[in-house]
């Protein structure tokens, strides 16, 4: 008996990636599709890449058409999703691919978005320790950010090993299609085409509370984040670039154990062969995360670099995945860790 | 029961993309991965992205090593196949991705690869007439070369329908990702980021005359083919613009109306609805082709756009399309229409 | 005694790249710098690669704003220059880069942009047949579309020899600066990255009763055009593909050599060595043409390719051009034909 | 009287874009050009985008052909330096574009080279304190790699004011131009469009030592570097994202001033506004150095980003810069600020 999906926002790039994997998802059945401003429009002028869907026409985002479905995926711009899910009841499924329920620290949801905190729902990050145990069976999942994504799963053993000191900086770079679909000057491909550029510079991006969040709960304690994203030229992808001072003790070997005992049983997360490093278009279209470490001695740091696809593993398909979770599938259902390339 | 497949040539672009779609069909095991210069590396370290086979090992092209197996694609350079495949003996299904058996005309064959005519197995592009027969059972089948599967697919249904005078003019862009991985000078990132360029201008690409067959056949007389590729900043996909003068009584509506009808029931070849035209991003690692017509009456001519991914449609899926046709499957399974896009 | 210059339009990609041009031009002083909806800012935030003018304000496009210059370019959207023309007086010279006065048939105006004909200026392509002349202390002067320049180039001298016959099939790629800079999706570098994609099929684009006007001028008789734009994923550049059935008796040679008188002299049109193929890299930031011809003796066409920036050559660059002539300047003062590669 | 300049390694990116800003500068006349792999060939077929010395012949790197001329530039690869510079006589202005004579430290040179240490000549990065004094008059010039022009510039204001302890974080991504025009399989296009991967991970990059050297220098004590490359799927540019711990009662507003005092005078280096970020298009083919500041006081560090492009300020013009003052000319001769954008 199929799993029966609404889509709320499916004329963005979020909605639309989450669509190419539900289309593939052998347990789920595609229901409603909303998308406000859109509401009207045929999926095929909006999302031309969708052929089976191209027929399809999109709904306003209320509660009579989100209604009688197992799951709901809400990808909505921040702050209105706490709202749809109260309308929709208990016994749905509600996966919010937003930033809404992603924070544990009110004051730090207040700080960076402005406005009430709405709650805290189980974190849709499956590797993380502890994190699986708390989507099983939840009817509510708050998936992760896409930066959040790719900095947790590089920094999060060694942390969780004792290997790194509490401070992390990360430099990471992001495709375009991580800043959406609304148009912007700045976003234009005039613009972003042979140009790399940083933004929300000195710890002002949203993600920073969240990695912070994720960094310090597998550390045990405080972990000071210094945070960059930089804008690159291409649709997808993201690289994080991440280093944290060594403990007193550590060596190449010691980090790379700790890494392949992390990561030894994960079906998504891969730590390439050491020399190998990650390519964001290695993972292009699909849920894997790249890994490779380095221990530099003369700077006394542990260099740790991901790669995810920032719409797949890092927005459609970590909410698939901790989807699969919640409803009791086997995880990787639907998923792959095969990427398009070149 | 399982179709056990091997692959010659597997660390190339054509043969990664075959490996791809191959990983993800349900009725294939894949068998033998072979390559000369690569022979002993791991595939890991040359298809990054195929991390389900990341530990295989590539065996050297031999007879011994491709035995066994239901299946051999043979992703070799030109002139190659012909030698391997009589070694594999009449029972196996050799599906020759390169150039060699795809020519009727033998002269034409020697004019364009300067060397003597192989033969001419059953074309592998099912959507032309008859060639579905061809394929169904066969033991043997020519791949076509990429432009000729986006050319091909734009203009056959004007000629079978009589619209279209004996001339064809073509412009066709190709990403990187045809002109293979050997590296050259002038496919480096520093060179091709950013500029269009045109090559074998004047007639002197070898797929001119394997367009000139397809469309000769469809018109049942000779047409005249001018082709000229051009080479553009993206990895993959072909963008083919080509038209044809238009016979008199020819509109607007005949066009469509032809167009419609060639491709109502083909599952890979999609007719956009009026207004909306082919993009290569929507067909990006997809075995789907877009297609798009318009008739000019000022200047008297039909004008078809067709948008295909060049090493899906346009290589490995027109290979694995035409496979299950051989072989009884059906002709879509292991394929899809749905993009990876933005 | 320097020329003073005023530009109207100052904020978008023309403007910005007249003033990249201007920066260099050793006669000109840079004067007032407008744009209506960007007025009060500074143009630092709108062109931050134009440093020396980083700290200079936009102000309103006004006839007080741009009274007392002895040159006022117009970077305005289509339908606004006659108004803003009027207002300067007869003895300013007065650069439209804009569409106005292009046309000189009414009716084709009407047709392709829909409001009444403002009428004709002398055409700043110099290259043309009789262009120099009309241009030589003019003060009014049309600054030719991006493709017609790409386009009329390419084809004039094998209409102006005698050796094409009246119909042109015209293929062009251009980078997405041709689009300009106000956000829409399609535009968005998400949508560009990777994606080649048509516009304006079947006789539709601006462009095409521009070339068609500059094609038949050069034949002598009406020429009928089929022209195909394509959007490319790079920021700048068009590749135009062009080709046109040969009379009787052309030979390569023929074609060749009447290339070679055509573009003897000029100082910014380069017809290649044979076996070299114009790339749009080469001509990055230039106000070189790149020209290259072959002769298809199988299809019976010639065919000739051209390589231009659009925004140099293509629009900017080609008004300083016409603007040296008309002030009987040096016609390649403050211009280059280098380019910057890779 | 013209300064008659010869360039050694011609063909390449370095060789290219030097010959690009020599053709404008006004003092200087082009000589021999050398390239031994492509003596022989005409420069037309090499560089495209240099149309007036496209009939240019390239020789071979020998002391005769060298001989004769007051200014000798080699863009050669590492370790030919020497060899060349010594037969060239202690009179002609000797400008190395490779690593040769960057080191002061023969011991770090041994371990990142690998081979006998030749020496250090004056460094030409004339921002650096004590720089320019040391290049006026020279007849050798060490031209800085292209990540050590970008680091150092936007760090060593940070150090020489006493605002940051003695450890640096820096991440930067390059154009794939940085990686020179040898083809190699990572370099392809289809490679390296849509993807972003580091390299030398873990302090293994040449350039490390070069940076530490110059931190150290600025602080007066010996600055630890973590320092870690990344290829960007761009042409040309280097964006520089750097941190460092701020020492105790360091605040914005003294980040700032210490920026502000340090590149008040400078023509090429410009720090922006408060609120705008460098963007390597910005400075695409210029001179110019894009700075940033900000002070993150949640995670206690100073960033600092830059953009140069690669091979402008990155090489071949801080070539020509250094070269000015060492003839005595004024600093910015033939050099611009402006960048070719969008």
């Amino acid at each position: 008996m199929a799993v029966r999906a609404a889509v709320a926002g499916a004329s963005g790039y979020a909605g639309g990636e989450l669509l190419r994997l539900l289309l593939a998802h052998p347990e789920v059945e595609i229901g409603a599709l909303t998308g406000n401003s859109n509401a009207g429009q045929k999926l095929g002028a909006l999302q031309p890449h969708l052929l089976p869907l191209a027929g399809r026409v999109l709904q306003e985002t209320t509660p009579e058409v989100l209604a009688g479905h197992d799951v709901v995926f809400l990808a909505l711009p921040h702050g209105q999703s706490a709202a749809v899910a109260e309308q929709l009841g208990p016994d749905v499924l509600v996966v919010d691919m937003g930033a809404d329920f992603r924070l544990t620290d009110a004051a730090a949801w207040e700080k960076f978005y402005g406005s009430p905190h709405a709650g805290t729902w189980p974190y849709g990050l499956p590797e993380l320790p502890g994190a699986r145990a708390a989507l099983e069976g939840s009817k509510r999942i708050a998936v992760p950010g896409c930066y959040p994504t790719a900095v947790s799963l590089a920094l999060f053993p060694a942390y969780a090993a004792g290997l790194a000191g509490n401070e992390a900086v990360i430099v990471a770079a992001s495709g375009t299609s991580g800043a959406g679909k609304a148009p912007k000057p700045h976003l234009l491909g005039s613009e972003v085409m042979g140009s790399m550029t940083p933004y929300g510079v000195g710890g002002g991006h949203r993600h920073t509370p969240e990695i912070t969040q994720n960094l310090s709960a597998a550390a045990g304690e405080p972990v000071s984040v210094s945070f960059t994203p930089t804008l690159a030229p291409m649709p997808r992808g993201i690289l994080a670039t991440c280093s944290a001072a060594a403990k007193e003790g550590v060596t190449a070997e010691s980090v790379r154990a700790a890494y392949e005992k992390a990561y030894a049983d994960e079906p998504f997360v891969h730590l390439l062969p050491e020399g190998q490093w990650p390519a964001t278009a290695s993972v292009y279209g699909s849920n894997a995360v790249q890994v490779q470490v380095a221990y530099d001695a003369a700077a006394g740091r542990i260099i740790v670099i991901s790669a995810i696809d920032n719409l797949t593993k890092g927005t459609a398909g970590g909410a698939v995945q901790s989807m699969n979770i919640a409803l009791g599938l086997d995880e990787t259902t639907g998923l792959t860790t095969i990427g398009v390339a070149p």
